[in-house]
This record gives C-alpha cells, sequence and structure tokens, in this order.
C-alpha cells in the first residue's frame, strides 16, 4: 500500500460528483456566483477556455470561416415563427420584458411599469433564428455560397439543476452557421466541423472521442441529421462534447434563406450549425483530473511550466530570483507543439511547499522547483504532474541540470500531452463492452450495483418513430440513452437488441450527463 | 480641378453624419438587426475587432492583469445597493422577469405568469458590483492585492437613440477591475490603464488623443477620478475613446471588499474600473475614413494586403492564379510591426475592378492587383489604400517588380501605419485653437456658422459644485462639453474664462458624440 497523502479531500472512487465539485474549487476553476445558475469562470478556468478559443478558432479560420457577431436579444417573432423549435429545448429562456427600473419608494427598485415592452425579447439560447434572417438578407445569388459565419457568445438556457461547466444558465460558447447550395455542400460542411472538433477534442485537449450520428429522438430540433462527439469521463459516462447539425432547408424555409442558381431560378439554401461550450472543460477535468486535482494537457495549459523560487526572506533570494529568472527566459525560448513554451516564474508570496500543492491542483504540466541547494548545483527539481508520485509516496521529482531540463522541455512537454491522451484512450478502450446481444444481458450489466459501467456497443435495425421511442423507454428505465452511431464502428452483422430485426448499424449505449 | 470619381455617394464634406453611415454599409462593417438598438458586426467590422481585441489583451496581460468571466445578469439587490448608480446611468436597462415562454393560445407566445422571476434581474451595462461581490469573497489579506482582473464581454445600456459602433443598446467591450492596498497603487493603476489606452489608440490604430482627467460632472458614478482619451473626429467633434476611472473606497465599501492589512487590521480595498468598447471602431471610421470609404490601419487591418487576380475565365487563369498564390506564400512569409503580415489572395468570383473597389471601401491597406500583362513582365499593379489617387484623377497604381513588391512589403506597411498617424496627428492639432480667453470669444467662435470648429484650450479655475454646474450650462447652451483636463498641457497662465479667478489649469471644450 502507498502511504499518498492526496491533495484533495475526497477520492474519485467514493463520490464522484463531489470529487468534481471539489476539483473545481481546488483547482480554482470557477465558483458559484450568488446568481441563479450562473458562474464566475476565474482567471486558471478562463485562461484554459482562451487556449480552447484560440485554437479552436484557429481551426474554423483555416477553413474559411468568418467570425462575426449577433445581438443577444432575439424577438418573440422569432421563436413564434419556428414552431420545430418551441416544441424542443427552447421554451425555458430568458424574457426581457422591461427596458427601465425605478424606485419603488420603499428604497427598492422595480420593473418600471411605464417602460414595458411591446414584444418581449429573448436573451439568445441560440443563433440559428436571427442569423437565418441575416443570411436571408446577405444571400442573393449562387455567388454568395457556401457563406460561412461563426460567432463566439454568450448563451442563456434556464436550467432547473445546474452543475458547474455541464449545465449552467449562462455559458459560453462558439456557434458555427453555414449556408450552402445544396445537401451535399452541406452536409460535407457538418462532416467538416464534426472532424474539426474530433482533432481539437483529442489533439488539444487530449479527449478520445468517438464521432457518429445521433439516432432521430436526439436531434436538434429542425435538423435533418445531429452528429457528435462523445467522450468517456472516468465514471464511465458519456458526455456530449460538441455537436454538429446538418439542418436541410427548414431553417431556410421559415428565415427565406433563397439564391437564385445559375439558371435564373429560386432555391432555398441547405444550413448547418455546430457548436462546443465551455462545458469541454468539464470534459477535461472529469478526464483528466485525479485525486491531486486537475491535470491540463500542455496544449491548453495557461501556463505549461511554472518555476517556484523556493525563498527564504533572505540576501540569497537574490541570487536565486535570478537564476530562476535566467530558467524562465531560456525555457520561453523554446517551442513547443508548435507554440512558444508558456512559462511562469510564479513570485507572489507563500510558502514554496503551499504554492507546490495550489499548482499540483491547478494541473500545471511542469512545476520546477529551485531552492539554494540546487541553484549551487547549477540544478532544478522538476515535477511531471502527470506522474507525480513517486517511491514511497512522495512526489516523484527529477534533478537535472538547469540547461538539461531547459533542453528537454519541448519533448517532454509534447511527452505529457500524448500521455494523457493515451492513457484515456487506454481507459475508453478498456470500457467499452461489445459482446451484449440481448437486452437481458444489457439489463443485467448495467443493473449490478456498484459496478463501473463504462459503455456498450450493440446491433441495431435504425428503428424510427414510436419503435424508436418504445427502445428510449425501454433504456431510459435503466438510465440509458444512445450516444451516436460511431462512424468508425465497423458493419452490424447480428440482429437488433431491441427489436429482434436484422441489424444495420452499431450504437453506443451509455449514461451519460 | 480633380476629375476623380470617389467611391462613395456621400461626402465627409457634404453631410459627415449620412457619410458615416455610408462607410459603414460600403465597407461591410456592420448593419441593423431588426432588433431594437443592436448591430450585428460583419465580418470585416467583427475581423478589426478581434484585431483590437488581440492587439489590447496582450498589453492587458503583460500587465499582469488576469482575465474572468462574471455572468451576465445582475441581482436587483446590486443596483438598489447602489445609491450613486441609481442616480447615474444605469436607470435605462433590460430587465428580465420571466424565465419561460409559453403558447398564448393564439398562436403566439407570452411570458408565462407562472414563471416569474421572484427578483427581476438586470443584463449587466457594467459589472462593478458583480466583480465588486467577488472581490469581497476572493480578497482576505495584503498578500492578496494588487487583484488585478478583466473581463471581455457584451453589455446592453436601453438607448433611444443609436448610432452604429457609437452608441447600441448592446455593446462589447473590455472592463478591468482591479483591488489596492492604497489610494497610491490604486491611482497608479488608474494611470497605467489610460496609457496602455493611450499607447494602444496611437500605436495600433493610428489615433491621436489627448489623455487628461474629465471634470467632476463627467466622472462615472461614484467614482472620485475619472480619467478619457478624447480622439478628434475629421467634423472637429470629439470621441471619448477609453476611460479609466479611481474609485477611492466608494465600491468597497458598498461591496465589503476589506483585506487584513500587514499588523493586522482591517482596512478597505481602493479600486479601480477601465474600459474601452466597440465604439473604438467608430473612431476608426471617423479618423481615417475618406470619400471612397474606410482606410484601416495595417495593425488592426484583418487582411494587410489582398491580392486580386484578373481572371478571365480563360486556360490562361490557371498561371495566373499559380503566380498570385506564389505571391501571396512570400509575402506571408514577411513581417511587419512585429507579426506575420496579414495576405488574402482573394479568389471569389466577380469582376477585378468591382472586387478592387470593394477592397478600396474597406479600406485594405495595401491592394495588389495581377493581370496577364502584370506576369509576362514579373511585376504587379500595387495601389496604397491610404494614397489612393494620382495624376488625372486615376488610381495611383504602381508597377514594381514582383520581388520588389514583396521585400517592400515590411516597411510599406509601416509607412502606411505611419502616415494614417501623422495625418491624423496634423489634422487635429492645426484644430486646437488655444488663443481664446473670454466667453464671448468662445461663443462667436462656435457660434458662426458653417466652420469647423475644432477644439478649444482654454484656462480655467476648476470650479466645483454649484460653480461647475454653471459652468457647465453655459458651454450646453453652446452644445459644448469639457473634453478632459489634458496631461500634457503646460501649466495655466491666465484667469479662468468662465469665473474670472485665477486659472489653475488647462481644459478642453468641443462638441462630442
Amino acid at each position: 500500500m502507498s502511504a499518498i497523502r492526496h491533495a484533495l479531500s475526497v477520492k474519485r472512487e467514493d463520490d464522484f460528483a463531489q470529487w468534481y465539485q471539489e476539483v473545481i474549487s481546488a483547482a480554482d476553476l470557477a465558483e458559484e456566483s450568488g446568481v441563479r445558475g450562473c458562474m464566475v469562470i476565474k482567471p486558471w478556468g478562463y485562461g484554459i477556455w482562451e487556449r480552447i478559443q484560440r485554437l479552436m478558432d484557429d481551426r474554423i479560420k483555416a477553413a474559411g470561416v468568418q467570425n462575426c457577431y449577433f445581438p443577444i436579444f432575439i424577438p418573440l417573432a422569432n421563436f413564434e415563427r419556428e414552431a420545430s423549435h418551441v416544441e424542443g429545448f427552447a421554451k425555458e429562456m430568458a424574457v426581457v420584458t422591461h427596458h427601465r427600473l425605478i424606485a419603488d419608494g420603499k428604497g427598492g427598485l422595480i420593473p418600471d411599469p411605464e417602460a414595458k415592452l411591446e414584444e418581449p425579447l429573448v436573451v439568445r439560447p441560440t443563433s440559428e433564428t436571427i442569423i437565418g434572417d441575416a443570411m436571408a438578407r446577405w444571400i442573393q445569388s449562387w455567388r454568395d455560397l457556401p457563406l460561412l459565419t461563426n460567432q463566439w457568445a454568450n448563451v442563456v438556457r434556464w436550467e432547473m439543476r445546474t452543475r458547474m461547466f455541464l449545465r449552467t444558465s449562462e455559458f459560453l460558447w462558439q456557434e458555427g452557421h453555414t449556408a450552402h447550395a445544396d445537401a451535399e455542400d452541406a452536409l460535407s460542411e457538418t462532416h467538416r466541423a464534426l472532424e474539426m472538433y474530433r482533432a481539437c477534442a483529442e489533439d488539444d485537449l487530449a479527449l478520445p472521442v468517438i464521432a457518429g450520428e445521433k439516432p432521430e429522438n436526439e436531434r436538434f430540433p429542425g435538423a435533418l441529421e445531429t452528429w457528435s462527439i462523445e467522450a468517456m469521463m472516468q465514471d464511465g459516462k458519456a458526455l456530449q462534447a460538441g455537436t454538429s447539425h446538418y439542418l436541410g432547408t427548414n431553417f431556410a424555409h421559415a428565415a427565406g434563406i433563397q439564391y437564385q442558381d445559375k439558371e435564373g431560378g429560386q432555391q432555398y439554401c441547405h444550413t448547418t450549425s455546430w457548436g462546443v461550450s465551455t462545458r469541454l472543460i468539464g470534459g477535461v477535468i472529469m478526464t483528466h483530473g485525479d485525486d491531486d486535482g486537475l491535470r491540463v494537457p500542455p496544449r491548453i495549459a495557461p501556463h505549461q511550466v511554472v518555476i517556484l523560487p523556493m525563498l527564504r526572506e533572505k540576501p540569497e533570494d537574490e541570487a536565486l530570483l535570478a537564476y530562476c529568472e535566467e530558467l524562465r527566459a531560456m525555457i520561453a525560448q523554446e517551442s513547443t507543439l508548435g507554440e512558444p513554451v508558456r512559462v511562469l516564474l510564479d513570485k507572489t508570496p507563500g510558502k514554496a511547499a503551499a504554492k507546490r500543492w495550489d499548482w499540483v491542483r491547478k494541473g500545471a504540466p511542469v512545476i520546477i522547483e529551485v531552492g539554494g541547494r540546487d541553484m549551487e548545483g547549477g540544478k532544478v527539481s522538476l515535477l511531471r504532474r502527470d506522474r507525480l508520485w513517486g517511491e514511497g509516496g512522495k512526489p516523484a521529482f527529477s534533478y537535472p541540470q538547469r540547461d538539461e531540463a531547459v533542453q528537454s522541455m519541448t519533448q517532454l512537454l509534447a511527452d505529457i500531452q500524448a500521455a494523457l491522451f493515451n492513457e484515456a484512450r487506454e481507459r475508453r478502450d478498456a470500457n467499452i463492452t461489445r459482446d451484449i446481444t440481448t437486452m437481458e444481458e444489457l439489463s443485467a450489466f448495467f443493473g449490478e450495483e456498484n459496478r463501473y459501467p463504462g459503455w456498450v456497443e450493440v446491433d441495431w435495425s435504425r428503428p424510427s418513430g414510436e419503435a424508436l421511442d418504445k427502445v428510449v423507454e425501454q433504456l431510459k428505465s435503466l438510465k440509458l440513452t444512445i450516444r451516436n452511431v460511431p462512424k468508425d464502428a465497423g458493419p452490424a452483422s447480428g440482429t437488433c437488441i431491441f427489436t429482434g430485426n436484422k441489424a444495420v448499424e452499431k450504437i453506443v449505449v451509455a449514461r451519460a450527463y
């Protein structure tokens, strides 16, 4: 048995939900704001989001998509127009009804009854309809197509039960919206965005994902096809980490998005939309976190290397700081994963040991401590956050020469990025069960208490309508949902475990966030 | 007389307000959204904002300020607490009162009476109070100070009369909020932010500005000092382009932002806030625009160089495109103003001449056209947007060798950046009048019809309270406001033109946006 004293008070295996909350607090990522369902994203959490934004935005721009900004307020009429929207998720929304506050005469403030809006405005839950209006203005002819837009914005969906990063009333996201001349081009964009999400999740966030099509019942309202990337959390549940929708001509009909084709005829555009949100940070936490806090993959770490001088409030501190500053400057000259290394020399007041554990909990990929003895030997004390513990329950420091530490940094950070991905992928792959062929087996598999179920991949016949509803109900009683039909799964060969009909494809079934 | 046929239908000298609207439309920067007071920022306009954000954010981070994200909704109680706020700008606000829409039974939607919020929420007009709440949680001891935070966000102020970029109900901005142990440190931050704004305006946006303190009547509600940068538009009016506030302990008292000092005593923090917004883009338009559209300073241009191949839908097009692609790749290897050159090869369909004028109106700093003859001679046709017209009312193309064009690009873009700044500074300096010493002269100066008044710098005695109110009223009758007390103005030597008392400093008086 190891004598490790972990940095968190709750272990994953003891209470995963509680552990998740503790990581958010201990890594100083975010906190409750006091405003219902809204969080404050703190510097380390927001810094991770800025990194995700930067990397995703580079990918978005490289695909020729242009960023725009659309109003936060959407007129009620846009929702009335979208009957299918209103049936869907969009009922719980923040509604603005007044444009002025006045004193109530009792020391308080009230919405001024004189300043009631003629038509209430909705705080955007998503921008399909308002961007659709713009597309209808912007598109005249086939020359204007494809029209590729994206927006980075805050959106609001009034959530009754919230969990930080995973489900909050306000969250940050990007929403791509594109218009195309035909179904083929729109579907190709749907898949480009899906593959962009897969690449960003796997290469940048080190999250192995399964990309596939959502079943009919999980489609975005108004979509003909909804595709997702699904990531496995350490409790075996699935997290939908990004979606890409092919909307056919449904939204184009509703908003009047038409173009003149080369023959002079009027055609409706085929549109798509695709988005990822701050929810991704929840996925990073539940994939890479451990019992000592978060481990941030180097590509999205605001600081990849943190240098901690062991100051003693003595005259020798000056030389130590100079030694550390030289180290910082040398590391900053290095590049890794295609960018200059992001290195911080942390000179804030506080004891070195306390600061070390702060950075362990935050999950900086590499922590370098430098004390007087290190300096004398021209060395540093280096800790890999992803391999924190060594023999005897002690932090696994190595003690390279300073120059050696600098020269190895490029490779070390790339190694950590790869190690986190590989660890997550191995765990994911080890926890997909593929030999279940009947509902009884499925039921037994997920019914067993205290087991770590993971995901199950089964054959199905792709039922539709009421037949699908029945399947969904059956799964619901086991607290399961269909995650998606993996793009990369082999062909189905057996019979559908739900209908007994000949299977046509494979689906992934799991509990989910 | 020149025979120039300008690219816009309205000239600045004929109708400046109309010209401003035409530039926004002709340069494809933004448009009305159909939602009251809210604009859609289109790709070229948003691209300029992204550049401003990137450059400003680099400066913000370099100063050790950390980005966070705070909720868009602010409880009513926060405004009730801030009596001085409520007296100020914050009355006209978007108020959320319901969290659900339901069908009204007549095919429409209404806010669900069952889903009325117990306490209405305000869409943030600014975040002092909610960030103050967070600071009160985050700050315990002197070790936590200074606390330096910033947020990039959308804010809403219900405006009755709106003008794109200058005054819209929703706009984008950054708001810095900092807490300090004492007045000295907070004031030093107030000035750091002010000088950061000055540097960004002048070096990045090529906007010459006057940095100075706002008079008492123009202070942000609750501030002890408000400082601004003011830029002169081409119609001689002033545009407040950024503000930095020293808030004393007012907000700290309201939100309970306290710290334990080194002696163990409880102290209130001294706080600051500072912000710039998408209004800056309005300033860029009215400073650098001309009768052919916008001229974007290279540092904030989304594309600094645009290459237009003169395609003829013939087999020769292929060789021409290859020649242009080589040119693009070579230019992309160059750096200017500290960054790689941003170059676009515009292959969209359309006639080359029409595309040229589109890019002229958008204001890309350098436009390069390449036709068959250029290619044969190994040349290109190069147009500087800031010096568009040559002899005989024709565009002032030069015809360098392709290699020569590539090699000169670094310097050319730096020259354009400097030329735009110098042109604006010379115009500004030529239009500040300093020899007015009486109210009669001031009145006559601004009373004259059809003159281009610019700004006036006069001596004053810094009256306060009712004496200042009287001055403000006098100026108001001339449609004038006090812009600020320039930091860099020399000492005042005469008498105050308003009070006749001994002057203590100089102020700038102007009409303003």
